[in-house]
Protein backbone atom coordinates (compact mmCIF):
# COMPACT_ATOMS: atom_id res chain seq x y z
CA UNK A 1 0.00 0.00 0.00
CA UNK A 2 1.50 3.61 -0.85
CA UNK A 3 -1.66 5.74 0.36
CA UNK A 4 0.86 8.61 0.07
CA UNK A 5 1.38 8.40 -3.41
CA UNK A 6 -0.02 10.07 -6.08
CA UNK A 7 -2.76 8.60 -7.78
CA UNK A 8 -1.73 6.85 -11.41
CA UNK A 9 -2.11 8.63 -14.50
CA UNK A 10 -4.58 7.45 -16.85
CA UNK A 11 -4.02 7.42 -20.63
CA UNK A 12 -5.82 5.84 -23.54
CA UNK A 13 -3.42 6.24 -26.34
CA UNK A 14 -0.13 4.83 -27.24
CA UNK A 15 1.37 7.78 -27.72
CA UNK A 16 1.22 9.45 -24.57
CA UNK A 17 1.93 5.95 -22.84
CA UNK A 18 5.31 5.93 -24.57
CA UNK A 19 6.07 9.64 -23.59
CA UNK A 20 5.27 8.93 -20.02
CA UNK A 21 7.25 5.73 -20.12
CA UNK A 22 10.45 7.48 -21.73
CA UNK A 23 10.47 10.33 -19.51
CA UNK A 24 10.47 7.83 -16.87
CA UNK A 25 13.22 5.61 -18.29
CA UNK A 26 15.22 8.77 -18.93
CA UNK A 27 14.98 9.74 -15.55
CA UNK A 28 16.86 5.95 -14.15
CA UNK A 29 13.60 4.19 -13.45
CA UNK A 30 13.10 0.39 -14.25
CA UNK A 31 9.94 -0.20 -16.12
CA UNK A 32 7.47 -2.90 -14.59
CA UNK A 33 4.48 -3.87 -16.36
CA UNK A 34 1.31 -5.82 -15.29
CA UNK A 35 -1.51 -6.39 -18.36
CA UNK A 36 -4.93 -6.64 -17.40
CA UNK A 37 -8.19 -6.88 -18.57
CA UNK A 38 -9.56 -4.48 -15.43
CA UNK A 39 -12.10 -6.37 -13.41
CA UNK A 40 -9.12 -6.21 -10.73
CA UNK A 41 -9.17 -8.27 -8.10
CA UNK A 42 -6.65 -9.41 -5.23
CA UNK A 43 -4.87 -11.28 -7.68
CA UNK A 44 -4.22 -8.97 -9.59
CA UNK A 45 -3.06 -6.76 -6.17
CA UNK A 46 -0.62 -9.77 -5.81
CA UNK A 47 0.92 -9.20 -9.72
CA UNK A 48 1.28 -5.36 -9.24
CA UNK A 49 2.39 -5.62 -5.46
CA UNK A 50 5.09 -8.46 -6.71
CA UNK A 51 6.13 -6.46 -9.92
CA UNK A 52 6.31 -2.99 -8.10
CA UNK A 53 8.97 -4.53 -5.96
CA UNK A 54 11.34 -4.74 -8.65
CA UNK A 55 10.63 -1.71 -10.68
CA UNK A 56 10.95 1.65 -10.76
CA UNK A 57 8.09 2.88 -12.48
CA UNK A 58 4.84 0.71 -12.85
CA UNK A 59 2.81 0.57 -15.49
CA UNK A 60 -0.91 -1.50 -15.96
CA UNK A 61 -2.77 -1.94 -18.99
CA UNK A 62 -6.36 -1.95 -18.44
CA UNK A 63 -7.87 -3.31 -22.25
CA UNK A 64 -10.50 -6.16 -22.65
CA UNK A 65 -8.90 -7.64 -25.84
CA UNK A 66 -11.57 -8.99 -28.25
CA UNK A 67 -9.10 -10.71 -30.45
CA UNK A 68 -8.66 -13.58 -27.71
CA UNK A 69 -12.39 -14.15 -26.81
CA UNK A 70 -14.13 -16.81 -29.49
CA UNK A 71 -17.36 -15.52 -31.47
CA UNK A 72 -19.74 -17.70 -28.68
CA UNK A 73 -17.52 -16.61 -25.39
CA UNK A 74 -18.24 -13.28 -23.01
CA UNK A 75 -16.24 -10.21 -24.59
CA UNK A 76 -19.66 -8.64 -24.63
CA UNK A 77 -20.50 -9.51 -20.74
CA UNK A 78 -16.72 -9.50 -19.90
CA UNK A 79 -17.00 -7.26 -16.16
CA UNK A 80 -16.08 -3.58 -16.92
CA UNK A 81 -15.15 -1.93 -13.92
CA UNK A 82 -13.07 1.28 -14.53
CA UNK A 83 -13.62 3.11 -11.43
CA UNK A 84 -13.03 0.18 -9.14
CA UNK A 85 -10.00 -0.20 -11.23
CA UNK A 86 -8.05 2.78 -10.98
CA UNK A 87 -8.67 3.20 -7.41
CA UNK A 88 -6.95 -0.30 -6.61
CA UNK A 89 -4.02 0.19 -9.13
CA UNK A 90 -3.89 3.70 -6.68
CA UNK A 91 -3.97 1.34 -3.37
CA UNK A 92 -1.04 -0.98 -5.47
CA UNK A 93 1.10 2.13 -6.71
CA UNK A 94 0.39 2.07 -10.32
CA UNK A 95 2.17 4.84 -11.73
CA UNK A 96 0.72 4.86 -15.03
CA UNK A 97 -2.81 2.97 -16.21
CA UNK A 98 -2.52 2.48 -19.95
CA UNK A 99 -6.47 2.10 -20.97
CA UNK A 100 -6.78 2.27 -24.68
CA UNK A 101 -9.92 1.93 -26.71
CA UNK A 102 -10.45 -0.76 -29.14
CA UNK A 103 -10.25 1.94 -31.65
CA UNK A 104 -6.29 2.89 -30.61
CA UNK A 105 -5.10 -0.77 -30.26
CA UNK A 106 -6.55 -1.64 -33.73
CA UNK A 107 -7.15 1.42 -35.65
CA UNK A 108 -8.04 -0.90 -38.95
CA UNK A 109 -9.71 -3.48 -37.24
CA UNK A 110 -7.61 -6.71 -35.84
CA UNK A 111 -4.15 -6.76 -36.96
CA UNK A 112 -3.46 -8.49 -40.24
CA UNK A 113 -0.23 -9.25 -38.42
CA UNK A 114 -0.09 -12.24 -35.66
CA UNK A 115 2.60 -13.93 -33.59
CA UNK A 116 1.81 -17.78 -32.90
CA UNK A 117 3.47 -20.10 -30.58
CA UNK A 118 2.29 -23.45 -32.44
CA UNK A 119 2.33 -26.24 -30.12
CA UNK A 120 2.16 -24.66 -26.47
CA UNK A 121 -1.24 -22.96 -28.32
CA UNK A 122 -3.03 -25.59 -29.38
CA UNK A 123 -3.85 -27.76 -26.38
CA UNK A 124 -5.18 -27.61 -23.41
CA UNK A 125 -7.03 -24.10 -23.37
CA UNK A 126 -6.31 -24.12 -27.17
CA UNK A 127 -8.22 -27.32 -27.77
CA UNK A 128 -11.42 -25.86 -26.37
CA UNK A 129 -10.86 -21.87 -27.66
CA UNK A 130 -8.72 -22.20 -31.04
CA UNK A 131 -8.09 -19.01 -31.72
CA UNK A 132 -7.60 -17.68 -27.98
CA UNK A 133 -3.62 -17.80 -27.55
CA UNK A 134 -2.89 -16.58 -31.25
CA UNK A 135 -4.80 -13.34 -29.87
CA UNK A 136 -3.48 -13.39 -26.35
CA UNK A 137 0.50 -13.46 -28.03
CA UNK A 138 -0.25 -10.86 -30.55
CA UNK A 139 -2.05 -8.13 -28.31
CA UNK A 140 0.91 -8.87 -25.34
CA UNK A 141 3.40 -8.52 -28.18
CA UNK A 142 1.71 -5.29 -29.10
CA UNK A 143 1.66 -3.96 -25.27
CA UNK A 144 5.41 -4.93 -24.78
CA UNK A 145 6.26 -2.82 -27.96
CA UNK A 146 4.13 -0.01 -26.76
CA UNK A 147 5.31 -0.50 -23.50
CA UNK A 148 9.06 -1.42 -23.71
CA UNK A 149 9.12 -3.05 -19.89
CA UNK A 150 11.97 -4.35 -18.25
CA UNK A 151 10.05 -6.86 -16.36
CA UNK A 152 6.18 -7.86 -16.81
CA UNK A 153 4.10 -9.89 -14.12
CA UNK A 154 1.54 -12.79 -15.15
CA UNK A 155 -0.13 -14.95 -12.95
CA UNK A 156 0.56 -19.04 -12.68
CA UNK A 157 -3.67 -18.58 -12.08
CA UNK A 158 -3.34 -18.55 -16.20
CA UNK A 159 -0.53 -21.57 -16.84
CA UNK A 160 -0.68 -22.19 -20.04
CA UNK A 161 -0.53 -18.18 -20.65
CA UNK A 162 2.12 -18.01 -19.16
CA UNK A 163 4.16 -21.12 -21.04
CA UNK A 164 3.26 -19.55 -24.25
CA UNK A 165 4.32 -16.16 -23.44
CA UNK A 166 7.95 -17.16 -21.82
CA UNK A 167 7.78 -18.93 -24.97
CA UNK A 168 7.45 -16.32 -27.32
CA UNK A 169 9.36 -13.55 -25.56
CA UNK A 170 12.32 -16.62 -25.70
CA UNK A 171 11.80 -17.31 -29.38
CA UNK A 172 11.85 -13.45 -30.42
CA UNK A 173 14.55 -12.45 -27.83
CA UNK A 174 12.59 -9.66 -26.56
CA UNK A 175 14.33 -7.91 -23.88
CA UNK A 176 11.76 -8.51 -21.60
CA UNK A 177 11.85 -10.74 -17.98
CA UNK A 178 9.09 -11.88 -17.26
CA UNK A 179 7.75 -12.22 -13.23
CA UNK A 180 5.48 -15.90 -12.54
CA UNK A 181 2.83 -14.66 -9.26
CA UNK A 182 1.75 -17.92 -7.55
CA UNK A 183 -2.19 -17.93 -7.89
CA UNK A 184 -3.94 -16.00 -5.20
CA UNK A 185 -7.32 -18.20 -3.41
CA UNK A 186 -10.34 -17.37 -1.75
CA UNK A 187 -10.51 -18.73 1.91
CA UNK A 188 -12.16 -22.08 0.90
CA UNK A 189 -9.27 -22.56 -1.96
CA UNK A 190 -10.99 -20.82 -4.91
CA UNK A 191 -8.68 -19.45 -7.58
CA UNK A 192 -9.05 -15.12 -7.95
CA UNK A 193 -10.34 -14.34 -11.29
CA UNK A 194 -12.47 -12.10 -12.68
CA UNK A 195 -15.19 -14.14 -13.72
CA UNK A 196 -15.57 -15.79 -10.46
CA UNK A 197 -18.34 -12.95 -10.40
CA UNK A 198 -20.57 -14.54 -12.85
CA UNK A 199 -21.41 -17.21 -10.63
CA UNK A 200 -24.55 -17.55 -8.40
CA UNK A 201 -24.18 -18.30 -5.15
CA UNK A 202 -24.55 -22.11 -5.60
CA UNK A 203 -22.29 -22.10 -8.33
CA UNK A 204 -20.17 -20.20 -6.56
CA UNK A 205 -19.90 -22.33 -3.44
CA UNK A 206 -19.92 -25.65 -6.44
CA UNK A 207 -17.02 -24.09 -7.90
CA UNK A 208 -14.62 -25.24 -4.71
CA UNK A 209 -14.22 -28.10 -6.33
CA UNK A 210 -11.61 -27.43 -9.17
CA UNK A 211 -9.27 -26.28 -6.39
CA UNK A 212 -9.93 -29.09 -3.89
CA UNK A 213 -9.23 -31.72 -6.63
CA UNK A 214 -6.13 -30.43 -7.27
CA UNK A 215 -4.90 -30.83 -3.88
CA UNK A 216 -6.61 -34.12 -3.67
CA UNK A 217 -3.97 -34.61 -6.56
CA UNK A 218 -1.18 -32.96 -5.65
CA UNK A 219 -1.48 -35.03 -2.22
CA UNK A 220 -2.01 -38.11 -3.93
CA UNK A 221 1.15 -37.50 -5.64
CA UNK A 222 2.99 -36.43 -3.09
CA UNK A 223 2.61 -40.14 -1.07
CA UNK A 224 3.78 -41.75 -3.94
CA UNK A 225 1.09 -41.70 -6.88
CA UNK A 226 3.09 -42.39 -10.11
CA UNK A 227 0.10 -42.92 -12.54
CA UNK A 228 -0.34 -39.74 -14.63
CA UNK A 229 -3.38 -41.66 -15.68
CA UNK A 230 -4.66 -42.16 -12.20
CA UNK A 231 -4.30 -38.51 -11.20
CA UNK A 232 -6.28 -37.70 -14.16
CA UNK A 233 -9.16 -40.04 -13.77
CA UNK A 234 -9.75 -38.65 -9.70
CA UNK A 235 -9.47 -35.28 -11.27
CA UNK A 236 -12.03 -35.88 -13.62
CA UNK A 237 -14.07 -37.97 -11.25
CA UNK A 238 -14.06 -35.31 -8.10
CA UNK A 239 -15.11 -32.82 -10.44
CA UNK A 240 -17.72 -35.20 -12.45
CA UNK A 241 -19.61 -35.69 -9.09
CA UNK A 242 -20.39 -31.89 -8.40
CA UNK A 243 -23.63 -31.66 -10.04
CA UNK A 244 -23.09 -27.96 -10.95
CA UNK A 245 -19.78 -28.72 -12.94
CA UNK A 246 -19.29 -29.44 -16.22
CA UNK A 247 -16.08 -30.82 -16.92
CA UNK A 248 -13.64 -29.62 -19.77
CA UNK A 249 -11.16 -30.80 -18.97
CA UNK A 250 -8.49 -32.51 -16.54
CA UNK A 251 -4.86 -33.14 -17.67
CA UNK A 252 -1.98 -33.73 -16.00
CA UNK A 253 1.27 -32.34 -18.22
CA UNK A 254 4.94 -31.72 -18.39
CA UNK A 255 5.01 -28.07 -16.44
CA UNK A 256 7.24 -26.52 -19.98
CA UNK A 257 6.15 -28.60 -22.83
CA UNK A 258 2.49 -29.19 -21.56
CA UNK A 259 2.77 -32.78 -23.29
CA UNK A 260 0.82 -34.96 -21.10
CA UNK A 261 2.95 -37.03 -19.07
CA UNK A 262 2.57 -41.29 -18.72
CA UNK A 263 4.70 -41.90 -15.86
CA UNK A 264 5.41 -39.05 -12.91
CA UNK A 265 8.43 -40.82 -12.25
CA UNK A 266 10.42 -39.38 -15.02
CA UNK A 267 11.60 -36.45 -13.26
CA UNK A 268 9.98 -33.95 -15.15
CA UNK A 269 8.55 -31.22 -13.38
CA UNK A 270 4.58 -31.77 -13.54
CA UNK A 271 1.04 -29.63 -13.59
CA UNK A 272 -2.11 -30.52 -13.05
CA UNK A 273 -4.98 -28.30 -15.00
CA UNK A 274 -8.75 -28.30 -15.37
CA UNK A 275 -11.12 -26.61 -16.39
CA UNK A 276 -14.93 -26.71 -15.92
CA UNK A 277 -18.04 -24.92 -16.84
CA UNK A 278 -20.19 -23.91 -14.05
CA UNK A 279 -23.40 -22.83 -15.80
CA UNK A 280 -22.42 -20.00 -18.63
CA UNK A 281 -19.38 -19.57 -16.22
CA UNK A 282 -15.68 -21.30 -17.76
CA UNK A 283 -13.45 -21.49 -15.21
CA UNK A 284 -9.54 -22.69 -14.86
CA UNK A 285 -7.33 -23.74 -12.44
CA UNK A 286 -4.07 -25.71 -11.78
CA UNK A 287 -1.25 -27.06 -9.27
CA UNK A 288 2.27 -27.86 -10.03
CA UNK A 289 2.80 -31.37 -8.50
CA UNK A 290 5.12 -32.23 -6.59
CA UNK A 291 8.72 -33.88 -7.94
CA UNK A 292 8.46 -37.72 -7.86
CA UNK A 293 11.87 -39.59 -7.99
CA UNK A 294 11.83 -43.61 -8.85
CA UNK A 295 14.06 -43.30 -5.74
CA UNK A 296 11.66 -41.69 -3.24
CA UNK A 297 8.11 -43.08 -5.03
CA UNK A 298 10.12 -46.84 -4.06
CA UNK A 299 10.10 -46.05 -0.50
CA UNK B 1 33.49 6.71 -45.60
CA UNK B 2 34.96 7.29 -42.14
CA UNK B 3 38.85 5.51 -42.67
CA UNK B 4 39.80 7.18 -39.16
CA UNK B 5 37.32 5.34 -37.22
CA UNK B 6 38.01 2.51 -35.95
CA UNK B 7 36.87 -0.93 -37.07
CA UNK B 8 33.73 -1.86 -36.30
CA UNK B 9 33.54 -4.51 -33.03
CA UNK B 10 32.47 -8.26 -34.51
CA UNK B 11 30.37 -10.29 -31.73
CA UNK B 12 28.89 -13.73 -32.44
CA UNK B 13 26.44 -13.55 -29.43
CA UNK B 14 23.33 -12.32 -28.38
CA UNK B 15 24.62 -11.08 -24.75
CA UNK B 16 27.75 -9.38 -26.13
CA UNK B 17 25.45 -7.63 -28.55
CA UNK B 18 22.88 -6.31 -26.18
CA UNK B 19 25.57 -5.19 -23.71
CA UNK B 20 27.13 -3.02 -26.29
CA UNK B 21 23.96 -2.21 -27.66
CA UNK B 22 23.19 -1.11 -23.76
CA UNK B 23 26.38 1.12 -23.70
CA UNK B 24 26.10 3.13 -26.84
CA UNK B 25 22.56 3.84 -25.74
CA UNK B 26 23.88 4.79 -22.19
CA UNK B 27 26.24 6.97 -23.42
CA UNK B 28 23.03 8.88 -25.63
CA UNK B 29 23.72 7.41 -28.83
CA UNK B 30 20.40 6.41 -31.02
CA UNK B 31 20.94 2.75 -32.79
CA UNK B 32 20.65 2.60 -36.11
CA UNK B 33 20.08 -0.87 -37.84
CA UNK B 34 20.98 -2.48 -40.56
CA UNK B 35 20.29 -6.52 -41.21
CA UNK B 36 21.61 -8.45 -43.98
CA UNK B 37 22.40 -11.90 -44.86
CA UNK B 38 26.13 -10.96 -46.09
CA UNK B 39 27.69 -11.16 -48.89
CA UNK B 40 27.67 -7.13 -49.35
CA UNK B 41 27.98 -5.05 -52.41
CA UNK B 42 27.29 -1.23 -52.72
CA UNK B 43 23.85 -1.57 -52.30
CA UNK B 44 24.18 -2.67 -48.75
CA UNK B 45 26.70 0.17 -48.09
CA UNK B 46 23.55 2.48 -49.55
CA UNK B 47 21.90 1.02 -46.39
CA UNK B 48 24.86 1.60 -44.03
CA UNK B 49 25.68 5.46 -45.42
CA UNK B 50 21.41 6.31 -45.58
CA UNK B 51 21.26 4.89 -41.87
CA UNK B 52 24.89 5.78 -40.31
CA UNK B 53 22.95 9.39 -41.47
CA UNK B 54 20.78 9.44 -38.68
CA UNK B 55 22.15 7.32 -36.05
CA UNK B 56 24.63 7.76 -33.39
CA UNK B 57 25.90 4.01 -33.42
CA UNK B 58 25.21 1.56 -35.88
CA UNK B 59 24.99 -1.76 -35.84
CA UNK B 60 24.98 -4.18 -38.93
CA UNK B 61 23.78 -8.27 -38.77
CA UNK B 62 25.27 -10.51 -40.97
CA UNK B 63 23.31 -13.59 -41.01
CA UNK B 64 22.30 -16.18 -43.44
CA UNK B 65 18.99 -16.99 -41.69
CA UNK B 66 18.47 -20.90 -42.94
CA UNK B 67 14.27 -20.35 -41.85
CA UNK B 68 13.56 -18.02 -44.65
CA UNK B 69 15.51 -20.19 -47.73
CA UNK B 70 12.90 -22.76 -48.93
CA UNK B 71 13.81 -26.58 -49.15
CA UNK B 72 15.04 -26.75 -53.13
CA UNK B 73 16.42 -22.79 -52.78
CA UNK B 74 20.04 -21.83 -52.16
CA UNK B 75 20.69 -21.86 -48.45
CA UNK B 76 23.39 -23.75 -48.86
CA UNK B 77 25.22 -21.87 -51.74
CA UNK B 78 24.26 -18.48 -50.82
CA UNK B 79 27.68 -16.63 -50.96
CA UNK B 80 29.10 -16.13 -47.56
CA UNK B 81 32.16 -13.09 -47.86
CA UNK B 82 33.33 -12.51 -44.64
CA UNK B 83 36.60 -10.68 -44.48
CA UNK B 84 35.13 -8.61 -47.74
CA UNK B 85 31.73 -8.10 -45.10
CA UNK B 86 34.26 -6.76 -42.31
CA UNK B 87 35.74 -4.57 -44.56
CA UNK B 88 33.01 -3.06 -46.11
CA UNK B 89 31.52 -2.66 -42.83
CA UNK B 90 34.28 -0.83 -41.08
CA UNK B 91 34.12 1.85 -44.86
CA UNK B 92 30.46 2.05 -44.37
CA UNK B 93 31.47 3.67 -40.71
CA UNK B 94 29.58 0.50 -38.89
CA UNK B 95 30.45 0.92 -35.15
CA UNK B 96 29.14 -3.10 -34.31
CA UNK B 97 28.64 -5.93 -36.47
CA UNK B 98 26.52 -8.63 -35.26
CA UNK B 99 27.49 -12.36 -36.60
CA UNK B 100 25.64 -14.92 -34.74
CA UNK B 101 25.62 -18.73 -35.80
CA UNK B 102 22.42 -20.70 -36.88
CA UNK B 103 22.84 -22.46 -33.48
CA UNK B 104 22.78 -18.61 -31.43
CA UNK B 105 19.68 -17.74 -33.60
CA UNK B 106 17.73 -21.11 -32.91
CA UNK B 107 19.41 -22.78 -30.06
CA UNK B 108 16.49 -25.48 -29.98
CA UNK B 109 16.01 -25.44 -34.22
CA UNK B 110 14.16 -23.01 -35.71
CA UNK B 111 11.57 -21.42 -33.09
CA UNK B 112 8.60 -22.46 -32.70
CA UNK B 113 6.75 -18.67 -32.45
CA UNK B 114 6.66 -17.27 -35.52
CA UNK B 115 5.17 -13.75 -36.19
CA UNK B 116 3.07 -13.78 -40.31
CA UNK B 117 1.91 -10.60 -42.04
CA UNK B 118 -0.79 -12.44 -43.83
CA UNK B 119 -1.98 -11.24 -47.37
CA UNK B 120 0.97 -9.41 -47.70
CA UNK B 121 3.23 -12.23 -47.66
CA UNK B 122 1.05 -14.18 -49.79
CA UNK B 123 1.17 -12.61 -53.11
CA UNK B 124 3.90 -12.11 -55.29
CA UNK B 125 7.20 -13.51 -53.61
CA UNK B 126 5.15 -15.45 -51.54
CA UNK B 127 3.49 -17.18 -54.07
CA UNK B 128 6.68 -18.76 -55.12
CA UNK B 129 8.36 -18.75 -51.93
CA UNK B 130 5.43 -20.00 -49.70
CA UNK B 131 7.30 -19.51 -46.11
CA UNK B 132 10.06 -17.07 -47.09
CA UNK B 133 7.92 -14.02 -45.64
CA UNK B 134 7.26 -15.82 -42.34
CA UNK B 135 11.05 -16.94 -41.82
CA UNK B 136 11.66 -13.48 -42.57
CA UNK B 137 9.53 -11.31 -40.43
CA UNK B 138 10.38 -14.24 -37.72
CA UNK B 139 13.97 -13.34 -37.93
CA UNK B 140 13.92 -9.64 -38.26
CA UNK B 141 11.60 -9.70 -34.93
CA UNK B 142 14.13 -11.45 -33.10
CA UNK B 143 17.03 -9.02 -34.42
CA UNK B 144 14.95 -6.26 -33.23
CA UNK B 145 14.23 -7.98 -30.41
CA UNK B 146 18.20 -8.39 -29.78
CA UNK B 147 19.54 -4.85 -30.98
CA UNK B 148 16.76 -2.59 -30.34
CA UNK B 149 17.48 -0.16 -33.15
CA UNK B 150 15.79 3.20 -33.06
CA UNK B 151 15.74 2.80 -36.33
CA UNK B 152 16.35 0.25 -38.89
CA UNK B 153 17.46 0.51 -42.66
CA UNK B 154 15.97 -1.86 -45.80
CA UNK B 155 16.68 -1.39 -49.07
CA UNK B 156 13.57 -1.00 -51.57
CA UNK B 157 15.35 -3.69 -54.23
CA UNK B 158 12.87 -5.95 -51.68
CA UNK B 159 9.89 -4.08 -52.33
CA UNK B 160 7.64 -6.65 -50.43
CA UNK B 161 10.12 -7.63 -48.13
CA UNK B 162 9.38 -3.65 -46.58
CA UNK B 163 6.07 -4.15 -47.15
CA UNK B 164 5.83 -6.88 -45.20
CA UNK B 165 8.48 -5.32 -42.48
CA UNK B 166 6.58 -2.33 -42.08
CA UNK B 167 3.32 -3.84 -41.53
CA UNK B 168 4.52 -5.84 -38.88
CA UNK B 169 6.21 -2.55 -37.35
CA UNK B 170 3.15 -0.98 -37.94
CA UNK B 171 0.43 -4.10 -36.52
CA UNK B 172 2.73 -4.90 -33.38
CA UNK B 173 3.65 -1.50 -32.30
CA UNK B 174 7.54 -1.83 -32.72
CA UNK B 175 9.33 1.21 -31.56
CA UNK B 176 11.10 1.05 -34.44
CA UNK B 177 11.13 3.35 -37.70
CA UNK B 178 12.00 2.04 -41.07
CA UNK B 179 14.29 3.94 -43.43
CA UNK B 180 13.20 2.49 -46.51
CA UNK B 181 16.29 3.41 -49.08
CA UNK B 182 16.59 3.42 -53.15
CA UNK B 183 17.84 0.70 -55.18
CA UNK B 184 21.02 0.87 -56.01
CA UNK B 185 21.89 -0.16 -59.75
CA UNK B 186 24.64 -1.24 -62.01
CA UNK B 187 25.76 0.61 -65.10
CA UNK B 188 23.36 -0.81 -67.10
CA UNK B 189 20.40 -0.52 -65.02
CA UNK B 190 20.60 -4.20 -63.20
CA UNK B 191 19.91 -4.08 -59.55
CA UNK B 192 22.54 -4.84 -57.16
CA UNK B 193 21.94 -8.20 -55.04
CA UNK B 194 24.15 -10.66 -53.79
CA UNK B 195 22.86 -13.55 -56.00
CA UNK B 196 24.13 -11.31 -58.90
CA UNK B 197 27.19 -13.09 -58.47
CA UNK B 198 25.63 -16.29 -59.29
CA UNK B 199 25.47 -15.30 -63.04
CA UNK B 200 27.36 -16.25 -66.03
CA UNK B 201 28.67 -13.25 -68.31
CA UNK B 202 26.01 -14.41 -70.81
CA UNK B 203 23.45 -14.54 -67.71
CA UNK B 204 24.31 -11.29 -66.57
CA UNK B 205 24.12 -9.87 -69.80
CA UNK B 206 20.74 -11.53 -70.16
CA UNK B 207 19.75 -9.85 -66.73
CA UNK B 208 19.40 -6.43 -67.78
CA UNK B 209 16.26 -6.87 -69.42
CA UNK B 210 14.66 -6.96 -65.60
CA UNK B 211 15.63 -3.09 -65.00
CA UNK B 212 14.62 -2.20 -68.95
CA UNK B 213 11.28 -3.48 -69.03
CA UNK B 214 10.42 -1.96 -65.96
CA UNK B 215 12.04 1.68 -67.11
CA UNK B 216 9.82 1.13 -69.97
CA UNK B 217 6.46 0.49 -68.50
CA UNK B 218 7.28 3.50 -66.01
CA UNK B 219 7.98 5.56 -69.19
CA UNK B 220 5.02 3.95 -70.77
CA UNK B 221 2.68 5.35 -67.53
CA UNK B 222 4.12 8.45 -67.95
CA UNK B 223 3.33 8.77 -71.29
CA UNK B 224 -0.38 8.31 -70.26
CA UNK B 225 -0.77 4.57 -70.39
CA UNK B 226 -3.86 3.51 -67.94
CA UNK B 227 -4.34 -0.01 -68.46
CA UNK B 228 -2.68 -1.90 -65.54
CA UNK B 229 -2.95 -5.21 -67.78
CA UNK B 230 -1.06 -3.58 -70.76
CA UNK B 231 1.69 -2.88 -68.38
CA UNK B 232 1.73 -6.36 -67.16
CA UNK B 233 1.78 -7.55 -70.59
CA UNK B 234 4.11 -5.41 -72.32
CA UNK B 235 6.32 -6.48 -69.33
CA UNK B 236 6.01 -10.16 -69.27
CA UNK B 237 6.35 -9.84 -73.28
CA UNK B 238 9.52 -7.87 -72.85
CA UNK B 239 11.31 -10.36 -70.50
CA UNK B 240 9.85 -13.60 -72.16
CA UNK B 241 11.77 -12.25 -75.21
CA UNK B 242 15.19 -12.77 -73.54
CA UNK B 243 15.88 -16.30 -74.55
CA UNK B 244 18.18 -16.34 -71.12
CA UNK B 245 15.57 -15.66 -68.90
CA UNK B 246 12.47 -17.41 -67.93
CA UNK B 247 9.58 -15.23 -65.91
CA UNK B 248 8.34 -15.88 -63.13
CA UNK B 249 6.08 -12.91 -62.59
CA UNK B 250 5.53 -9.49 -64.01
CA UNK B 251 2.82 -7.52 -62.11
CA UNK B 252 1.27 -3.90 -61.39
CA UNK B 253 0.00 -3.58 -58.04
CA UNK B 254 -1.13 -1.54 -55.22
CA UNK B 255 2.47 0.05 -53.71
CA UNK B 256 0.61 -0.13 -50.28
CA UNK B 257 -1.25 -3.16 -50.34
CA UNK B 258 0.14 -5.09 -53.59
CA UNK B 259 -3.17 -6.36 -54.60
CA UNK B 260 -3.24 -6.19 -58.44
CA UNK B 261 -4.54 -2.98 -60.02
CA UNK B 262 -6.82 -3.24 -62.76
CA UNK B 263 -6.43 1.14 -63.65
CA UNK B 264 -3.68 3.20 -63.33
CA UNK B 265 -5.76 6.65 -63.30
CA UNK B 266 -7.51 5.73 -59.70
CA UNK B 267 -5.01 7.52 -57.65
CA UNK B 268 -3.47 4.54 -55.97
CA UNK B 269 0.47 4.69 -55.65
CA UNK B 270 1.34 1.82 -58.04
CA UNK B 271 4.35 -0.46 -58.30
CA UNK B 272 5.70 -2.62 -61.37
CA UNK B 273 7.28 -5.46 -60.11
CA UNK B 274 9.19 -8.55 -62.02
CA UNK B 275 10.80 -11.78 -60.94
CA UNK B 276 12.50 -14.08 -63.22
CA UNK B 277 15.22 -17.02 -63.31
CA UNK B 278 18.69 -16.85 -65.44
CA UNK B 279 19.22 -20.70 -65.17
CA UNK B 280 19.19 -21.39 -61.85
CA UNK B 281 19.59 -17.58 -60.13
CA UNK B 282 16.13 -15.89 -59.46
CA UNK B 283 16.44 -12.39 -59.41
CA UNK B 284 13.62 -9.69 -58.44
CA UNK B 285 13.47 -5.94 -59.42
CA UNK B 286 10.77 -3.34 -58.98
CA UNK B 287 9.60 0.74 -60.02
CA UNK B 288 7.26 2.73 -58.35
CA UNK B 289 5.17 3.88 -61.48
CA UNK B 290 4.44 7.53 -62.15
CA UNK B 291 1.41 8.88 -60.46
CA UNK B 292 -1.61 8.69 -63.34
CA UNK B 293 -4.37 11.17 -62.65
CA UNK B 294 -7.91 11.13 -64.63
CA UNK B 295 -6.85 14.85 -65.81
CA UNK B 296 -3.35 14.18 -67.00
CA UNK B 297 -4.25 10.94 -68.60
CA UNK B 298 -6.91 12.60 -70.46
CA UNK B 299 -4.30 15.54 -71.76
Amino acid sequence: MSHAAPPPVVVPTIAECRRLVTEARASGKSIGFVPTMGALHDGHLRLIDACRRHCGFLVTSIFVNPTQFGPNEDYQRYPRTPDDDHRRCAEGGVDLIFEPTVAEMYPNGPTATFVEVPGLSSVLEGKSRPTHFRGVTTVVAKLFGIVQPDLAAFGRKDFQQLAVIARMVHDLNMPIRLLPVETHREADGLAMSSRNRYLSADQRRAAVVLSRALQTAAEAVASGERSADRVRQDLAQAIELEPLAQLDYAEVADAETLEPLDDLSAGRPAVALVAARFGDTRLIDNTLLPTVTSESSCN
